[in-house]
């Protein structure tokens, strides 16, 4: 057995070296119609046990037409991720381990790392210290424990104030928890409008710093200070923009965080760590608990240590702490602000290459390291060009729409971007214009 | 770069490697106090990064003395796991191929592999054919889904019934959705009782096949009926015993399940996958869309295909499919089938030996792998043996609580558990009873 699992893990190992070599030259978006790939698949599970060798066999016949190569340096299309080298290994680590954090003595390395790690990552980030932190499988879930926290704080509110640009996890979070949503209209920057900001019956505030259709940012301070001055919570959702804040320079764009009530932030977007990785961050940490606490007699043990299960809905959790530990000591601070500056840059590259082509335009402020542009003219025209460019394989870009008109969105992230990358999304986007059916302007 | 990570990768594979070819003689249970690896560890980041040796070298140095080992064949508390080879060499690929399963256009693979796979798994367990599956990270999550689509389904009805045996999970999602939980007590066999099931303004009745305590049984057809016949929904949890319907001889001990609306079951328990992975099945997706469902503008796309995330709380997905689907095919039917007959063996034989010695007694008849008892006398006593047994390292069990009384919980489920290790364990727990201060009868 263990000589197969050498052999077999060496296979595997190889497998994703080599991918990681190859992932540039690959279509970008997945190029298959829905059903494929599950129709290229047996129907049934096999009786006899089958080599580890069919899995690789089938993830290269089979799967990869369906990926969509997140990992590719070519990757522009909603926000940019990285599964890096530390963090990818670290998996294969925690899956070998295979740690179940259901309460601190199942493993007292999971919680105390993940705590540890959560501090260090609050020092990166410029947070304060001494709050709570812990790691969710996605924002989503974050804003679920957020709410119910603020839910639970203040008894009879039931409003969660949000903007038009917050991201949709709030409403969803907010229909499962039954509170209804005022939503605040954006002003010309995307901004939640603050002089339209109504708290009454509010339990909560939901702002956000890197909103997800432009990377816009809420005017925090004056918000926490309402939500301070009225007793509501403020939630701050900086799921993408939030890695930018290992860089001092960027920190006043983070103005006010620091007084939020609580923080999510996706290290699983922006800094370097594989899917799973959604740190939430929240001074009230009594709140949490009495929203989540439940102790049953199975799970009681003689150690005064509150159990990581008491913060939030799942019970069981894995050994995330270890992949985003691995992947904040293998970057290091100085290389995780290097990684986040050259994406940066490499945005600020691509607004001035749009601002200066005729026919092309900006439509809304760049921050941190996402475009919005459009070509001048009709929206169809801009379809089609999405369309087209994503059907070339070569980049893979997304879209939104602002102002009501729909505008095209490239989001750099990927820590294997370079600037002949962009420089490539920039001839696709201009040759496929060209080749519109639908003229532009 | 690459060099470097194929150099890392080696490494952390003969780490995992040989990892698994020691855990059975590595102490159990973590025998560090609270705070004890955290304090071993940096309070602040790395300024400069660091190669991945280090993260090795610290996980051997500082972090084994706070990992319980659920990973050894000895390890026979709350429910015994397994992450197998397949499940652990899957990760390594999840990793690496970072798919982010936000819509299937950003990863048709990841969403057609879940669904062919959760499609497998109702083949395997003898599920009725047509339901949607998907996987969870725990089954608390997937209670709050379930509970979520109950309520929706039925406005006004605001209460859960369950029994005082149901895992807590389901008090916790209650007081999310803020629905009020109606305890029925349990019979003489830790079942619900029916007699006292009462369903005015339920919306939900979770039932559980392999309670947590005892794994015992509720009769599941006769609260089956009763749902349908008054418009409640049920949920079955079976995250621990689902597995077991892999084996058709055991398939009576899940009648009345398909009769469910929906089923919670854990592969990450007894079917040998790596946390995590709890996979949800429902015969109602249209009342999980009408809980979940929500598309912005930035994820609308062209293909008439609904993704995963409008079926429960996160937007975004790891490729969890991959590890379950590489489980499947790697164990085969048969070879599941196989592990799955030999732990309830290796627990019926430690069953055996308990009735067999003077001075022990069983506590709840034997369902699956888990066997209840305790040594006769006084709880004080039992109390003392649970936490001699566990610091010796040799052994990890655990206790509850029945009929007022400290019982003593074997878990048998680990892939590599042996005879020789229920053997052991036997042996142990008989030692130290003959070493404790406090007197049996």
């Amino acid at each position: 057995m263990q000589s197969t699992f050498r052999d077999d893990g060496a296979a595997a190992l190889d497998w994703v070296a080599s991918y990681l070599e190859r992932v540039r030259d690959l279509p970008v978006l997945a190029q298959d119609e829905p059903g494929q790939i599950r129709a290229a698949l047996p129907a049934t599970p096999p009786d006899e046990p089958e080599p580890f060798a069919n899995v690789l066999r089938d993830l290269d016949a089979v799967l990869m037409p369906g990926i969509t190569h997140w990992q590719s340096p070519r990757y522009f299309a909603y926000f940019a991720t990285t599964g890096s080298e530390p963090g990818i290994l670290a998996e294969l680590l925690i899956a070998g381990l295979n740690q179940v954090g259901i309460l601190w003595r199942a493993s007292p390395a999971l919680q105390e790392l993940e705590e540890l790690t959560l501090d260090w990552l609050a020092q990166l980030l410029g947070l304060p210290s001494g709050w709570h932190g812990h790691i969710e499988d996605s924002a989503s879930s974050g804003l679920v424990t957020a709410l119910a926290a603020a839910r639970a704080a203040r008894p009879g509110a039931r409003v969660v104030v949000c903007s038009e640009h917050t991201h949709s996890s709030t409403a969803k979070a907010a229909r499962l928890l039954e509170l209804e949503l005022r939503t605040v209209p954006g002003d010309g920057q995307f901004r939640m409008r603050t002089d339209q900001l109504d708290l009454e019956d509010a339990c909560a505030v939901v702002a956000t710093i890197g909103t997800t259709s432009t990377a816009s940012i809420d005017l925090v301070p004056e918000i926490a200070g309402r939500c301070r001055a009225e007793g509501v919570w403020l939630h701050v959702d900086a799921a993408y923009a939030g890695s930018a804040a290992v860089c001092p320079e960027l920190r006043p764009l983070f103005a006010g965080w620091e007084d939020a009530d609580s923080i999510g932030m996706n290290p699983h977007k922006w800094l370097f760590t594989p899917m799973d990785c959604s740190a939430f961050f929240c001074r009230r940490p009594d709140d949490l608990r009495r929203a989540f606490s439940l102790v049953p007699e199975y799970l009681r043990v003689h150690e005064d240590v509150v159990s990581l299960s008491e913060y939030a809905v799942p019970l069981g959790r894995r050994f995330r702490a270890l992949k985003l530990w691995a992947v904040l000591r293998c970057h290091g601070r100085l290389g995780l602000q290097e990684r986040i500056r050259d994406a940066i840059r490499l945005a600020e590259l691509f607004e001035g290459w749009v601002s200066a082509e005729q026919g092309w335009e900006l439509c809304a402020p760049r921050h941190f390291s996402l475009v919005c542009f459009r070509l001048e003219g009709a929206d169809e025209a801009n379809e089609e060009l999405l369309q087209r460019v994503n059907a070339s394989g070569e980049i893979f870009i997304s879209h939104t729409r602002l102002h009501g008109r729909y505008v095209l969105r490239l989001a750099v992230g990927n820590a294997r971007t370079t600037e002949d990358d962009v420089r490539l999304a920039w001839d696709v986007l201009r040759r496929e214009a060209a080749r519109l059916q639908i003229p532009g302007p």
